[in-house]
């Protein structure tokens, strides 16, 4: 893995560079993806020719956001297949497939998005190889496999900026029936949102950030309070850069100043992405979700989901059963080089919690919103 | 200001030293101070002997905690007093005296017991004032006066540490008359608290800690789940550090996870401290103990606030007028020396926030138990 770094001081005036992308072609091409853990002091790349490098990508939240994970996963199993013993074998190529399937959907438990993008190009793949031993004959090549692959992987991509735009019109249109005319002197919305769910966590646009784009898009005067998201400050270093750099108002607050805010009528609705969604709507997100959802219930603010289809999984009858990832207390102990929780102090680092269906007004996909959210209802869109 | 300074890990098996203390008698002594911005890194103390410094020690939380504040802050007068043009002229003295409590009353705009301690001490000085000028006889020295507001700081001083006591057993009645026989098997007590109202926040023992201390003490099996609090990280640094000294099984969270853990069956009390309570029973606080309130209500758990009758403030019919100190944007845009929060983002960060009495199980006071939390037993106990 190498990169490319620019200080953010020299690119101020520069959109966004892509959250990730292929450079070359399917055999020799790379995965670049923009490295989320310098950002903002620095806007650099990473260019990722392994499947090692990706998981170490995925596990570090260099990449991150559930459908960012899975498209770059798609990518990852060309990186794996071309390592494969043999890369003219078609048996070679099948089982490094395999085996970079099985690597990259443990890379992190909770995201189902990769899982589902794993399964897309594996689908896609075996089918050729069925299709092939069938046929008795070599009409197939090793080579030709991997482009297959690759193909899907492009698909998934493409799918996911589609996706990321239906989603934000439909959640835009939402806004509009529930908050009515958006021009002046229709009261500035004031959005509040957690973690990011944005053009970063996806290839591009986001889920909830989606939403607020095409809402912003359509003239309404908004702005936005982005949750700093601890311990990893996904909302202050990310959501804020996104959102600066795309000319949307954001203030950043701690994450336990929500609640005082609206107590003191700041914020008409919060929206915020989804890491899996089990069949009744239970959501699981980034820690800190669920404890926001209280709270804007308390203060009859929406609480709004955005998340494409694929972030369901409807073999879980609810959340409970979601796996929820432990990660390193060191992302709590230490800060900046220092320690801060003292030795001998334990710390508990979940990563996501669940957010129970009825506290959530509406869940908008790209297929359209689920709303009241139940188990009939989720069914009914994306069964 | 000076201090001195050594490393915690040759300490680990030293008690922890006072939060403050008097070193040397009233006209040349000092205050020392226990500098809380260097823990839990270092143990390190800085001694004050001007106003100046004592008002740079509260704003920059070197000493922090309402009571550990007021407590400062009468010492702080003789601190002025002594610095008086003529320190051997009465009505210098005087005039150095107001202006000490001038400046000191407004360094921390939240906390109440600051302007109660500062009170104490100007009354007793100016009774013997008056006393003096009415018998218009000069039996009172300059230099008594100052011995005089000496020991009414000593006396506000001993007050507090009794207060904490106090506080810790009603608090450890309360809960034994909840949660039943402390002895085994009675399960283990998951106690959560939020920001620091301990030792450190006191002269010593705390306020919510007091309870905490006093219920181990009598043997039943308890533990702690800390917010770490954002932005200061009073929690993660000094909650977790003086309970770890004290043997109590302490665990840090993010200021997020409190109600995903609770969904989960963890925690069964809530306890915080307080930096003001209005006559209705409104509890201002560090900021997220309002969130921590809702969730803890939503999930069933007694909210418990311990404070001492100083940080009642009958003049205040309810919460919505204590004054909510807005700290530097800075806490959060920076950390350890990297920028966090991209330039040209706003950031809001007010220091406290209001939990009204009706999420509120109870207010333990050094003079008894508030319950139900309502103005009519505020009154009762406070007035």
């Amino acid at each position: 893995m190498t990169g490319d770094s620019v200080s953010t001081s020299s690119l101020t005036t520069l959109i966004m560079p892509p959250t990730l992308r292929w450079e070359g072609d399917p055999w020799t091409g790379s995965l670049i993806l923009l490295d989320q853990t310098r950002l903002p002091g620095e806007v650099a790349t990473c260019r990722i020719d392994t499947v090692t490098d990706l998981v170490e990508a995925i596990r570090s939240l260099r990449v991150r956001g559930a459908p960012a994970i899975g498209v770059s996963a798609g990518y990852g199993v060309v990186l794996g297949m071309r390592a494969a013993s043999d890369p003219n074998d078609l048996s070679s190529v099948h089982a490094a497939m395999t085996d970079a399937v099985e690597r990259l959907a443990v890379s992190r438990p909770t995201a189902v998005n990769l899982v589902w993008a794993l399964r897309r190009v594996r689908e896609r793949v075996e089918s050729l190889v069925v299709h092939q031993t069938r046929a008795q004959t070599q009409t197939i090549l090793a080579r030709d496999l991997i482009q297959q692959a690759w193909l899907e992987a492009v698909a998934i991509h493409q799918d996911d900026m589609a996706m990321c735009l239906a989603i934000g019109r439909h959640g835009a249109d939402w806004i509009d029936a529930r908050f009515g005319n958006p021009r002046p002197p229709c009261p500035r919305l004031e959005i509040i949102t957690h973690c990011n769910a944005g053009a970063l966590a996806t290839s591009d646009h986001g889920t909830a950030l989606a939403v607020v784009y095409e809402t912003h898009r359509r003239g309404r005067d908004l702005a936005v309070l982005a949750d700093e998201t601890r311990p990893l400050l996904q909302g202050a270093r990310l959501t804020a850069w996104e959102l600066s750099r795309r000319g949307i108002p954001v203030t950043v607050i701690g994450d336990g100043m929500a609640a005082a805010l609206m107590s003191r009528g700041r914020g008409r609705l919060v929206i915020v992405g989804a890491d899996r969604i089990a069949a009744n709507g239970d959501v699981a997100n980034k820690i800190g979700t669920y404890a926001l959802a209280i709270v804007a219930r308390r203060h009859g603010l929406p609480f709004v989901v955005a998340a494409p289809s694929s972030t369901f999984d409807l073999t879980l009858t609810d959340g409970s059963s979601i796996p929820i990832e432990q990660r390193d207390p060191a992302e709590l102990i230490w800060m900046g080089g220092k320690r801060i929780v003292p030795e001998g102090v334990a710390v508990e680092n979940p990563a996501f919690d669940v957010t129970p269906a009825e506290l959530i007004d509406a869940i908008v996909t790209e297929r359209g919103v689920i709303e009241p959210v139940k188990a009939a209802t989720v069914q009914a869109l994306i069964a």
